[in-house]
């Protein structure tokens, strides 16, 4: 890919591709580079066509909408060599499929003596078709059914009348199969290097369906000598949960899926949205950590204070004013709009109930205050209506309360690198200060802060015994981002004791390894390229062939305390050097940071991955706090139950992790 | 279209194409004629090109899939016709659209440098793709947000390297809106001619968008001399029903779809699904009848036997034997299906919880009773289960009950013409035989018959008041019904009264039609040809331009009381010779008898358009029992607030009624 220099002009900068690109993409972008030949930044590409420069943060999709939106004819020649390659890949399944003699209308344009005679172009159209609508199928998230909705065969048949759709039976139980195949084999590839991951379980109801399932993910934090620490997010399995014995089938799937993968010895962590049954079967199934969910604690807490009889009844008032204002008295809001110079725009109201939807309205009708109460002075049908100082009061109270949620949402929402470690500085912020009761707080803001208070709290200590190891495990995650590694809302016991918890689970890595490859490279662990690329070993006693050396019995078998003792030292000497590196500023990157750093300390990077692939949510944010979800929920309604885990499996991991679903717009 | 011969064979049928034909296909069918080019049979079709008979039921769907099956080079030529009509019609609306400056990458071929210049096939092809992309949208429901989903995006790519889709906002602010216009004149032109009609609510909850709706339908029976009578259901408007003052809000968009569609005064009935709100819309609309829904009442009645605890916990023991067929035992199953000469299967289970599933697992449990005694007997891991004689027994009663509802379910979802005469009959049927408590039956039995009974016949008489007009009005529909018109479920007592109905009914008629326009046939209204299309006058005292006569103001105003007197003689004629008609058996169509005798009953056959226009069910059948209905839930889940008006209109009016959504299978 490197070698395609055509369309690099002579004296711009020397690009690139990405080290591990897989798109074919990467053809028309690249990284510039230094004198040496190393890539400079990593945050930004180059469009080899138009030389803008591009944000990369992991995945192509913006690349591949620049050349849409800028390089047709580039963008077109990028979608044919997509297709030539799947096409490759289908090239000996679809023919022995097309054989076999099938139901309804789908038979090769061959095959009809009326049409030409179905030469090589003709086939290859016919299955660069097949092709894209399967493709459209699995990462559209489309039930197979669709190629058999009249509709859709009238499409294709105006797109072109030759071809002839495979039938629903044809998709159902060979080609998506046989995309699931292909897909698997390759997540199945990338999961073997993993030596740490975290699970989440994602736990939905298919309400057409009237089945619950859980889509069970894992998630890591995997380290390459070239590129430095990137997250791997994958979907595994989507499994029927059970109305008898849910606990114990849901430990049984998750057991098996451990198994199908080779992850059992791996999973360090499972964050849930904590319901009962997959928190027992976590327990069952001894992971060390039962994470529960920010998104869904979050979610929760605020509910439950909604629920508060005055806060509820406060917000039926709002909206009874949101609904005041229709014609003919929108007009008269308008006007005064203009007067006071305020934005046009009509009220909201929060018809989805989510609290991000209450607080919108609470927003907007603050924004239009002053609008509002002349409106409603002078309006004759506002006469029986009340909304005066003390219910501004407390929509302004409300307001504050709930304004650094959506700013967490947000920071979340929009991160690309693992976010377990904001988790205690966040939930420290919204305890200590948002949620804080403060002298001169209306009765109502002070219970509604109790209330979300005592929510968050309890979920992230559910008894004393779990409270501590959720508490530690977020500490040490914490610890590791070398923007927060202060710890300031610790005390110094605390802090001390998270140093110490560090310094166990170092020792422990190492004692590990030593146990496992005595005498080899530190560092070799960290790396999955091969020798002759690392860079220079950071100690001296190790050799390539010393196994071999015969006094390798006595040097290397040492006295165990005295191993002890300098594991313990060079433990300390990496911990205080990490102490010593500058503090990121709280917008930078850590994991960019920790992917330049990771030589310099090889053995907490082992920690920062066993710990940092512990999701902080259950189901990617963009899902839980906007219309993403939303629309992949009428998506999934629509799956048939014997196919639901292989379309799912497809959608997720064809898909980037962060990439949004196209969704309505109210 | 008629004049397409050059596809006839010359010594076949002469073949004429439907009256009111409105699809292209019929380019392609025919019926057959008479030597006086009479239409011989009218539920037959020939296909031109290959002179199979087709059945013909008043939609073409299965025309067109004849065409897509046996005559591919047809089947493109007449897509490609539809195509080149709605271009035409998007002709001048495209390119207008096209010329504004547009958000994202929605760009005419023409205005891309690179590619070729535009030339007119270009363009055409242009417009032929968004024509079918909207046509794909509108027609198969789904969200406008598709042109901007990468998946959709990438297809289209692959189908056209060419082409550009237009963006969100064109879609939905320009072509949507225009398809709706379009298909909204020619509702409206269809409605023009209807003389009475009823209506039907859907009430039906988006979860994504925690929104309830209601879809308001319309029905009516036409006439036309040469096609008889047909039935037309349109759906004419979706609106959201408010949680404040619900009636109230509901009463108002009714009345305003009313005023919009012009029906105010043709409405004569209503059938909804019984909910209070709607109950007293249609109360405060003052309909004649408010019918209850079939399929709900059956639903209804059925689920609240169902939780019964002793029936409840019944099926709980089911499914757990159904459960405890797993792996190995399924194995143990498989081999006393052999032995015993059972069909191989696996046992069902009903998860989707609605009665028809419930009935399926118990059928199948029965079907395969042997084999399973057989199996717990040997099996191991069965000891501590038991199924015996008593579940047995009860389940056998179960299916005894519930089996005359699943008749009824398939003949009502089945039927191609009004079902409302068969409420009363079927509704008997299963008071009276079904549902009769019988000595010996099991106590569980007999409670389940009880609570079945007693909510079908509440459902049927809400109050006494209520409960008397709906008999009526069932009461007369079914009489109306040759295959039914004996009534022998009705004593003779009531049956006079039914009569008696009647002949009011069949007088108003008269009176209203003498007072609109005295003196005129009496048969004009029934037809909307040219009069000198008619056949001749029944009666003799009628002319052309009698108003003109100076001797009309002697002859036609006539003494009132004679007036009265020769109507209820007519009347009682009209009636006497109805009753004399032979009795269609219980299979055959009673509105193709109605098509061929509406002239001999010119004032029955208003009655008729009266009574059959009220529909059996709120929802068309297959909806309500059949996978059909979740598939179009799953679509309707995903469809923006702003837009959902719209596009369920174009769905409900560019499909056939009974047209199924294409679903996946479990």
């Amino acid at each position: 890919m490197e070698g395609e220099s055509s369309a690099t002009p002579c004296t711009g900068p020397k690009l690139v591709a990405h080290p591990r690109a897989k798109s074919k993409v990467w053809k028309y972008f690249g990284f510039d580079t230094d004198a040496n030949g190393f890539i400079l930044r990593w945050k930004r590409i180059y469009c080899r066509v138009c030389m803008s420069q591009i944000a990369y943060s992991g995945n192509t999709s913006n690349l591949s909408y620049h050349l849409e939106k800028n390089h047709p004819l580039e963008f077109n020649e990028f979608v044919k060599s997509n297709t030539d390659q799947m096409r490759e890949a289908f090239a000996t399944a679809i023919p022995r499929i097309k054989k076999e003699p099938s139901g309804l209308h789908s038979k090769p344009p061959s095959q009809d003596p009326n049409s030409r005679q179905g030469s090589e172009s003709d086939n290859r159209r016919h299955s660069d078709l097949t092709v894209a609508v399967i493709t459209f199928i699995c990462e559209g998230l489309y039930p197979v059914s669709l190629v058999e909705e009249p509709t859709f065969r009238s499409l294709m048949s105006t797109v072109d009348p030759g071809y002839s759709l495979p039938s629903q039976r044809e998709v159902a139980v060979k080609m998506l199969p046989q995309m699931y195949c292909r897909t698997r084999d390759m997540v199945f590839s990338e999961l073997v290097g993993v030596v740490n991951c975290g699970v989440s379980t994602d736990l939905w109801h298919c309400q057409t369906q009237n089945r619950t399932y859980i889509s069970l993910s894992m998630h890591s934090v995997n380290y390459d000598c070239t590129i430095g620490f990137s997250m791997i997010n994958r979907c595994l399995k989507t499994f029927e949960v059970q109305g008898d014995n849910t606990a114990k089938n849901i430990t049984r799937a998750m057991h098996e899926a451990f198994v199908e993968w080779g992850i059992t010895h791996k999973v360090t962590g499972a964050t849930t949205n904590g319901s009962v049954d997959v928190v027992k079967a976590c327990s069952l199934l001894e992971l060390s950590v039962e994470m529960p969910c920010l998104g869904h604690a979050i979610n929760r807490a605020v509910d439950e204070a909604f629920q508060l009889p005055q806060v509820d009844s406060f917000f039926a008032c709002c909206r009874k004013l949101v609904d005041h204002f229709k014609e003919p008295t929108l007009y008269l809001l308008k006007e005064k709009q203009k007067q006071h110079g305020l934005t046009q725009c009509a009220l909201i109201t929060d018809r989805t109930r989510s609290w991000l939807a209450t607080l919108a309205m609470l927003e907007r009708l603050k924004e239009q205050q002053i609008a509002i109460t002349a409106t409603l002075r002078e309006s004759s049908s506002s006469h029986n209506f009340t909304f005066d100082g003390p219910q501004w009061s407390l929509l302004d109270g409300l307001i504050k309360v709930l304004q650094p949620f959506k700013v967490v949402t947000n920071m979340i929402t929009h991160c690309s690198y693992p976010t377990i470690s904001m988790v205690r500085p966040l939930l420290h912020m919204l305890l200590d200060t948002t949620l804080k009761v403060k002298e001169g707080d209306l009765k109502d803001i002070s219970k509604t802060k109790e209330v979300i208070s005592k929510v968050l709290s309890t979920t992230y200590s559910r008894n004393t015994q779990l409270s501590q190891e959720i508490s530690t495990f977020l500490n040490i995650a914490t610890f590791l981002d070398p923007r927060y590694k202060k710890l300031p809302f610790l005390s110094l016991h605390e802090h001390s004791k998270v140093e110490s918890n560090i310094i166990e689970e170092c020792k422990a890595i190492l004692e590990k390894q030593i146990a496992e490859q005595p005498c080899l490279d530190d560092y070799s662990w960290v790396c999955d390229e091969p020798p002759n690329k690392k860079p220079a070993p950071l100690r001296k006693h190790t050799g390539s062939s010393i196994q071999d050396n015969p006094l390798a019995a006595i040097f290397c078998q040492s006295d165990t305390e005295q191993n002890q003792e300098e594991l313990h030292a060079q433990v300390l000497e990496e911990l205080g050097n990490y102490k010593c590196q500058r503090v990121l500023g709280l917008n930078e990157d850590p994991l960019l940071w920790w992917s330049t750093h990771a030589p310099l300390f090889p053995t907490l990077s082992k920690v920062l991955q066993k710990y940092w692939c512990v999701p902080a949510t259950s189901v990617p944010c963009h899902r839980m706090f906007n219309s993403s979800g939303t629309a992949l929920f009428g998506k999934r309604n629509r799956l048939a139950p014997a196919l639901v885990d292989q379309q799912i499996f497809l959608y997720e991991n064809s898909r980037c992790y962060y990439e949004r679903e196209a969704c309505e717009a109210d």
